[in-house]
């Protein structure tokens, strides 16, 4: 529960903990002085600057790029295109999915803002200019845009580069048991479907995508500074891709203004600027501005799903059933796990104690920026809640039952964990019933329900155009990708490693394989060491981003780090600790087992004055104190931790809304969230990730949307179009917490990063649609969409063809 | 032995071994490109200039320091003073033996050439011309230049800043049994005696000490480029000293020009920068010019010994028995291990089966600058063996034995080893006879004689002026500190780690704590994991010299790097391949036991079709391969070495010189130099290590010396006074080997930095004196000293008073 200051009204914190609490970030001593260095604020001596030219047509057969002019003006140095690339068979690159991706188009374009060439200048000025410069004849196709023509047999093959295509088919998958799925909905009392699209959306972090390449061509080194969640993948990727060595690879994420999943993949430009310093002999600086961000990197979601729930008469959940229609744009995308081609969708069965669940999924190609996962990524959990909690909804308003209460009579009991669901998959811990029961609590459901009536009969008596709606969810993430059934990019398992070095006077350096873009490691890794040894945060480095300097794993995406590194810090912590032991009973004269713990020392049982200090043992161990012979001396330790299973963090969501019927706006009145993702290490940041979450929610559900013409002209390449919720759009978030910690996880830690942003759109749409009384309409609901859904003209957002 | 391409004359290469052989030096690729990267190529944003101050006289009171005129000129951004530093408790900083050491003078100057203002400017220009403007204000006191009267009752007292103080006298120190010394020496037949000098001499390496510091006002990391053969060391020294946290403080040594001890202290100016750095909140370059380097930093030798041998009447060895003063200058010094004031000079007993032997050292202060050990530093072990090998001459001389046969009847046997001499220390292995046998059956000795005779006819009959010399040595080195018993740094033990990071596509990376000056690291600890593992050097990039990226040691000096950082790499190599043997028993699906390494592969025995490459096998355990439980995944592994020994390489060495008896010019003619390391894992580099030091004791015996006058003016202060050898004063090295492995290090490897700097001043010394058939006269053998030694009147060369 968070603690307010009373003068402030600002979250009070803790004083600076041994271990976990609220302190304030560690990082912000340099973000709010204004000394973070941002990949934008690195400049190299000798360093060139890039641009890419990128096509105009969604599809479009390139019939010839004439380079001469560009190549003529006299500050550029070097004129990439597809042909260049090809020459180094770099003109495709895998993706993560078992597709393959052009780098610079050689054949066709097949997408609005796909990379055609790259200039290399000696400003950014001269490399936007020389743009104009490249004379590119393009021979126009017809496109495909709406998903569900994609597959319509008149529909243009857009991946006619793989041999023998005729259709834009990508894969079929399923997932749960049909027959009995089947059978469960044969014997259910009332069924209720509906079709729901949850709509293409961008994960739009603060700042874009770039990439300095720099290659020594004396020492070989190729140092790449770029703006990666997973600077170790990259490493690895060119090392296999490109045929470069990868122990003279150097992947540096500097500081990274929020990732969201846009920066998981690798994308052309960065191999361009590669390419650039090798061509030139030169670094080479290549970043986006907003709308290439926005037209090419990583979307999220674009899925298209029809849902059915199966329940008896007395409103017990019984089943799930699913289609879906999934568009993956036209390359089968960066950040797409190749092992389920819908990720982690197998939490469409919820929180719910169901009997049978099945989807079966279809990806298809459109004329679209490839991606299809990124976005607080969570690989498709996001629909997947998305759906069961509008059924969920939508059963509700069928059967005119209340939606807490079929919620709480369904959800899973806490007698029931570690459960297996419907799919097979096992949550590990979770008290279902006393996270909704809090929510409820805080937010007086009750009495919201009462108001509620009060608000709509003054509106049924025409005496206001104002309506009220009360909208729930309940969600179970599924957080932690590690354990081998869950993930498999480019044949790499999911292990990450650790390594803590304990200075001579105590002091400690963490290395870690996972990347902060924002979320506060540097404090809570050190936090976790704090934990464990008894030492200060502040004695405590938190090292990531830099492959010389860290161990392999792969990465900060889908709530990993605490789930991954965060148990291989505690590992790598009690590693230290238990040869701690050892050099304490050896300065003590006593064996080890007559030792005790005591934070940040160990003590002589029995013998209260003999004890060593952290300090005290760090120096020891660096002396030449005699060791048992099979001990080294120092105290670092390292790990590599792969994790038994996923965690299950959850919430319940209640989202109290103002529906204005006759301008269709909608005011976000008060959101409650109570949010489980077990022990809680700096609950301060756990609360900063929940409210930006809660953010996303408001604008998945009422604003964000990437819309197309029919031509596959993209109508948000701004962010006058692509609409992002601000401190107007938000109440004063009401925050609570149950803790049940993951019994497999060493410190019991979830994975919080993902949470609010899977959790909060259902909560949002279901108050705007309780408010209306509308049983269903697609996010996002815009003034205009709900003005209409009040109406009973429904709106489709995501096409210009309204 | 050297295998020459008959066609170059340079050394036949292996081709690029999968492990040990003569491969070219991976780092040469940059250096011969003029791609080095020392301390003065790097350039930091914003970076200011420094320069110091030092003291003309050399022992003088401060009466005032007026630093306004140098803060008034326009660039200048900071002048500081002992007050200055005082104000920060950092006035005085800790030696590494015990003593403390001015950083800036407050009280008195005790040497010339002490730092005294530190100017910090906008360009070294104008840094230089300040100093000008500081006002200094000296009251002269008389000066102890003569260590042999720095114990008279009327001596000034230099260390007055340490209370109570009433004479310079710093320590006494024995070593060995003396009753049973003077035992054997009463029982003896023989005795010899000789009083000998081994001068003050200096490291000269080719790139001067210097420093540039960066302190992050806002996140508080304090980077520091330094050309230190110790980043460990001097991270932990900052952070004891200084009170700066461990963790915050990241020491880089670039590329280093040569090192040979002299680059191990901390000096003044580091210290000076740094401080400079914070207050001025810019980086601080500090950089010596040759004059300073001269003056300043740490000199070598200086001492004055009297030792005695006894032997039998039939020439059987028994026993040494010497005294010595030992002169360490105005501060005990930098780089003097604290546990042993007179360092590792036990091996003054040679190589011979000896009843006896002891030593007494008196060390003292005089008004010149601190250091003491460093030099090719091997801690005193340059004198031990200069000091035996000269006394085996002598005797030889006295007895008119041969010297080469008084040695082949008293080395130590192979059977003997391991070998534990009169002082207690194990000398782990060797085959002195067939070292020594090696050596004059390629020097050809008796047909040396046979000619040495003709020339001295020549010459007794008037008919030239010419005379001709062999000198012989025979030395033991003990290297490769790290045992408990050799030195205690600070408290610092001085095992030393290695960390092996294997990745996915099986390249590697190698990180050390030890630090190359230029002797082949990149190249020879490649070649140890290649060895091990059965990949390709040039698959394995070899990192050192940043803090922030390798594990804790203390560095490189006393040729540790192979004894101690090679064995902790072999060790850390072999862990990774016991780890690979378990995923390649994973992935072949037998068990561990039933595999085979063969070089690069673990082979199912039977099947020979069934293998894994390392490859392979590195891929795999980054895979999300199913190992056993207790088995973390991916490869990479660290290792602490903690050596049970030192290791002791030998050498057999044969001079031969033509003496111009008419000018004193000494010409070196041949030298043969059969050196036994234990096993070479590069012998083109063992043998550069052995032409270094071979030119070293030409420098030593025949050039080199820090000489003063009697107010102490520093008479060495540039290349013009204090002479180095060059190809012009080298023969045609002839070299020669023997292989004695270690028994207890890893790859039987011994450490050959030291080796022939150790070994050749008495081979050079004992070739003149047997030329001119003088019983003694100190180094060096300028044509002076040699002119005046045939005249019988031998000239003291260290001070100008001859």
């Amino acid at each position: 529960m968070t603690t307010t200051d009373p003068d402030t009204g600002f979250r009070a914190l803790d004083a600076t903990p041994m271990g976990y609490g609220s302190m304030r970030r560690k990082e912000d001593a340099r973000f709010v002085r204004g000394k973070g260095r941002y990949l934008d604020d690195i400049v190299l001596p000798g360093m060139l600057h890039a641009a890419i030219l990128r096509s105009p047509h969604a599809h479009a057969r390139i019939v010839s790029i004439d380079t001469s002019a560009a190549e003529a003006h006299p500050r550029v140095r070097a004129v990439i295109t597809g042909e260049t690339l090809a020459g180094l068979g770099l003109a495709w690159m895998p993706t993560l999915s078992h597709d393959v991706q052009s780098v610079l188009a050689t054949d066709k374009v097949r997408f609005q803002g796909q990379e055609v060439a790259f200039v290399v200048a000696e400003d950014r000025y001269s490399a936007r200019d020389a743009l104009a410069l490249v004379d590119v004849e393009y021979d126009p196709l017809p496109a495909v845009i709406d998903a569900q023509h994609a597959l319509d047999a008149d529909a243009p093959v857009i991946r006619d580069d793989q041999e023998g295509r005729t259709d834009n088919h990508i894969f079929d998958w399923e997932a749960g048991d049909a027959a009995a799925t089947d059978d469960v909905f044969a014997r259910a009392d009332v069924v209720s479907s509906c079709d729901m699209l949850y709509p293409r959306s961008h994960p739009a972090p603060m700042e874009t995508c770039g990439s300095i390449a720099s290659m020594d061509p004396v020492s070989g080194k190729l140092t790449v500074y770029t703006t990666t969640q997973a600077p170790h993948a990259h490493r690895t990727v060119y090392a296999l891709v490109a045929g470069l060595p990868e122990h003279k690879i150097q992947i540096i994420s500097p500081d990274i203004g929020g990732g969201f999943g846009n920066k998981v993949g690798i994308y052309p430009g960065y191999v361009c600027a590669v390419v650039g310093s090798i061509v030139t002999g030169a670094p080479v600086k290549w970043t986006e501005d907003r709308s290439e961000n926005l037209m090419s990197t990583s979307f999220a979601r674009d899925y298209h799903m029809r849902g059915e729930i199966a329940a008896t008469h007395d409103g017990k959940l019984l089943g799930v059933r699913v289609t879906v229609l999934a568009d993956h744009g036209a390359f089968n995308g960066t950040a797409q796990p190749s092992k389920m081609p819908a990720g982690l969708f197998h939490v469409f069965s919820g929180s719910y104690d169901l009997a049978a669940a099945h989807c079966a999924v279809t990806g298809v190609y459109t004329n679209k920026a490839p991606g299809g996962v990124a976005y607080a990524c969570s690989f498709r959990i996001t629909e997947a809640v998305y759906l069961i909690e509008r059924l969920v909804d939508v059963l509700a308003h069928d059967q005119g039952w209340d939606p807490a209460e079929l919620r709480r009579t369904n959800l899973l009991r806490s007698e029931q964990f570690p459960y297996t669901t419907a799919l097979g998959w096992e949550y590990d811990s979770g008290d279902y019933p006393r996270t909704l029961a809090t929510a409820l609590d805080m937010a007086g459901y009750d009495e919201l329900r009462a108001e509620q009536k009060q608000v709509r009969s003054a509106y049924e008596r025409g005496e206001s155009p104002m309506l009220m709606g009360i909208g729930l969810s309940f969600f179970t993430e599924a957080v932690g990708a590690g354990p081998r059934r869950t993930m498999d990019i480019l044949g790499l398992g999911m292990a990450d490693g650790a390594e803590l070095r304990i200075h001579p006077t105590g002091k400690a350096v963490l290395r870690l394989s996972c990347m902060t873009q924002g979320q506060g490691h540097q404090t809570t890794f050190a936090q976790i060491v704090a934990e464990e040894l008894g030492i200060s945060p502040d004695d405590i480095e938190v090292v990531q981003g830099d492959t010389d300097q860290t161990p392999f794993g792969l990465g900060t995406y889908g709530s990993r780090s605490t789930p991954v590194s965060g148990a291989a810090t505690a590992m790598v912590a009690r590693k230290v600790r238990d040869r701690a032991r050892i050099v304490a009973a050896a300065m003590l004269e006593v064996s080890p087992d007559d030792l005790e713990w005591e934070k940040g020392a160990f003590r002589v049982a029995g013998d209260p004055a003999a004890a060593a200090t952290m300090n005290e043992i760090a120096m020891a161990a660096h002396s030449d104190l005699e060791l048992p012979d099979d001990v080294e001396g120092h105290l670092d330790a390292t790990c590599v931790y792969n994790p038994p299973n996923l965690t299950y963090p959850c919430g319940a969501y209640v989202c109290v809304v103002d529906v204005d019927t006759a301008t269709g706006q909608v005011k976000v009145r008060r959101f409650v969230a109570v949010d489980d993702c077990g022990v809680r290490i700096n609950p301060m940041v756990v609360e900063g990730q929940v409210h930006g979450g809660l953010a996303d929610g408001i604008g998945m559900a009422l604003m964000e949307v990437m819309a197309f013409d029919t031509d596959g002209n993209h109508l948000g390449a701004s962010f006058m179009d692509y609409l992002l919720p601000t401190a107007m759009e938000c109440p004063s978030w009401e925050l609570g917490e149950t803790v049940t910690p993951s019994p497999h996880h060493p410190i019991g830690a979830k994975g919080v990063g993902e949470s609010a942003t899977v959790g909060s759109p259902p909560a949002v749409t279901n108050a705007v649609l309780d408010a209306i009384r509308v049983r269903h309409a697609d996010m996002p609901l815009t003034p205009a969409a709900v003005w209409r859904a009040v109406r009973g003209t429904p709106l489709r957002t995501d096409l210009a063809i309204g």
